[in-house]
């Protein structure tokens, strides 16, 4: 890692915007860092020598002489990625361009502990590195998403819910049993905000994620950095209240968007249909498999079930007022829907957009996109990749 | 004005650390701007041998050989400050260390017009300038905050609503054919917020302030920085929906905050409190003057009337409600809350309180400070004078 050890702020500034921009040539850098060309490509060529920056094919040019396409370079080793959900566990292994080289995905119980769980992530990390012969050493950065509220500086999880037993374990001690590459721990949220600002080469600065699966959270892009707020808690906008009158939500108080429109709200109003003879394709399913969950509720719906479409329509409108609090206060330019309960169907996304636009103002939605988040199921293994690449850089050089 | 042309980056860091901490010593310098000793000092002498800075009588130490205070030098200039509100307007002249020379404040309409108001604007700075003798040459600076949205790069007012005749016209171009100065124009409670963030010297780099008058508004700092959104329109809280079955707001929706709990809302109460012979306190003041206003609402409160004190409470409790959906979602330091109604009564930041502390996470509130702004009616006119005075800083020398 000595190399690292005399880079020069412009060329760390040339680092990162090569990192934003995920491949650039030296004209653009120029323009991109407002460097003197010369100076650019002084950093470039003290770079190339190096080893740190990779020059590539030709790219794509407008007229005239092809430009090569500088990359952060593969030499300087690889990033090791892990998105931790409720229930599931992904690890993949990338490149310094954040190209994935080999990807693991399966089931996992967040609630069976640190111990269970990231004795795991060490075999699959063990596993995808023999596989594409990779050597400990060269990891040289390890990102990780976490399903709870996690303090940033130390990496520690906060009184997860969902996590007991994670609570004052350190994951980056654990892995740093393995690996001398430091490791950087975010909220899962945060995380998949982090791969959509990546994935728009940080073009559009101001952003909100959210998700919406057994719980409700945000990933806050603000001025092109991840906000994590005073202490760490940004986004934490499942007990926002849309309805003082609404049920009692875990929490203690009422309405909370979380307790009204979430996976289990969804289940839950679906199966009280069901039961109450309001629709025939829920019960025969509460029949047949004993529950309902938001996939039938929104199965039920896309074959045009009147009371299932009632049910997703309440859920997204919910949701959307909540999100146009948060279009009124934040003024974002993008709104990126993401999460298991945004695949119940069309009629969801509908819901939110219809919502937020009769609830924000019209100067605050004049130019908002609200979406599926792009990078879709992947925009949390991206981001850990992009987390800790850019946190590496950060410390290496003081960015701010 | 040609000192200012050759201000290296380094320069320019030393100027901006002195602007946000109002005075600091050479060793102070260092450790903020992580320049090296001599760095710091060899920037700080030249900036002294061309006037820039001011060196004033020692610092109180905490021991040992006393330090001298760096200031911006006043031999730059003044700054001219302007803060008009609905019905109010302030000017002052002020220092580059934004001590205040000479302020006049006066009753105005801002529904006269941008020709009234600023030919009044004109004649005011003239007479201010007369009596400290300060040439129109000297102002290098001129900061405003209005009563309406605006978009902060052009400068232009955009639809504002109690504002008529003011949209596209440009504040700016009319100052400028009495001035060379720059002027920078915000909204009010952005204003404010720069002037509470001025005050802190920059060390509370997240917080929100609320501004609770005919309408509400919030002013936004997001890492240090004013944040304005993707529009200009962040911090348009007036809008928030606090009850979907509430009252009909003139935006077309129910329940806005605005609607439900600002001024007017307090007026209607009170009057119907007083017609309907809920509080004989009130009723007394409605036959005698013809109309309630918030400030009778809070002087009943005061004396202890029963119906007076719930619509202070109520009114405090819906603002607290809106405020807790931001502190869930933005994770602030501190809330400060000002504008007329803000002084009501201690029932009214009460109320707020409990609703904040009721309706957010715990996490979001463990180190949440909730209180009146500090520099109450004079934020406005700091905050004009600091954001006159950091946007000439960072134009110079194109700071992020």
């Amino acid at each position: 890692m000595e190399r690292w050890d005399h880079v020069s702020p412009a060329e760390l500034a040339i680092l990162e915007t090569i990192f934003w921009s995920a491949g650039v040539s030296r004209a653009e850098l120029a323009q991109h860092t407002e460097f003197s060309r010369s100076k650019a490509n002084n950093a470039v060529a003290s770079l190339l020598e190096r080893g740190m920056l990779d020059e590539t094919g030709p790219q794509a040019s407008s007229g005239g002489r092809r430009a090569e396409t500088l990359l952060l370079s593969r030499s300087l080793g690889y990033v090791a990625a892990i998105d931790l959900g409720a229930t599931s566990l992904d690890v993949a292994l990338m490149t310094p361009d954040l190209t994935v080289l080999a990807h693991h995905a399966e089931p996992a119980d967040v609630g069976a502990g640190p111990g269970v769980i990231l004795s795991r992530v060490r075999e699959i990390l063990r596993e995808l590195r023999e596989r594409c012969k990779v050597r400990r050493e060269q990891i040289f950065a390890i990102g990780m998403g976490a399903p709870g509220p996690v303090e940033f500086g130390s990496g520690l999880l906060f009184a997860p819910p969902i996590m007991p037993g994670w609570e004052g374990f350190s994951i980056r001690e654990y892995l740093g049993d393995e690996y001398r590459a430091p490791a950087y721990i975010d909220n899962d949220v945060n995380v998949m905000a982090m791969g959509e600002l990546w994935r728009t080469h940080r073009r559009v600065p101001n952003l909100i994620v959210v998700k919406v699966g057994t719980g409700i959270g945000c990933g806050i892009v603000c001025n092109g950095m991840i906000y994590r707020g005073a202490d760490g808690s940004a986004g934490d906008v499942g007990h926002i209240c849309v309805d003082p009158n609404g049920l009692r939500c875990h929490c203690g108080n009422q309405g909370c968007v979380e307790v009204m429109a979430a996976a289990p709200a969804i289940a839950r109003m679906g199966t009280e249909a069901a039961r109450e003879g309001q629709s025939a394709m829920l019960a025969e399913v509460l029949a047949s498999k004993g529950v309902i969950t938001p996939e039938d509720v929104g199965n039920a719906s896309r074959s045009g079930d009147t009371t299932a479409n009632a049910i997703v329509k309440l859920a997204g409108t919910l949701i959307g007022q909540m999100l146009a609090s948060a279009v009124n206060f934040f003024n974002p330019s993008q709104v990126l829907i993401s999460g298991g309960v945004s695949r119940i169907g069309p009629l969801f996304l509908a819901a939110i957009r219809q919502s937020i636009y009769h609830r924000s103002l019209a100067l605050s939605t004049r130019h908002l996109e609200i979406q599926y988040a792009p990078l879709g199921e992947r925009a949390g293994i991206i981001g850990a990749g992009a987390l800790a690449l850019h946190e590496t850089l950060r410390r290496r050089g003081r960015m701010p």
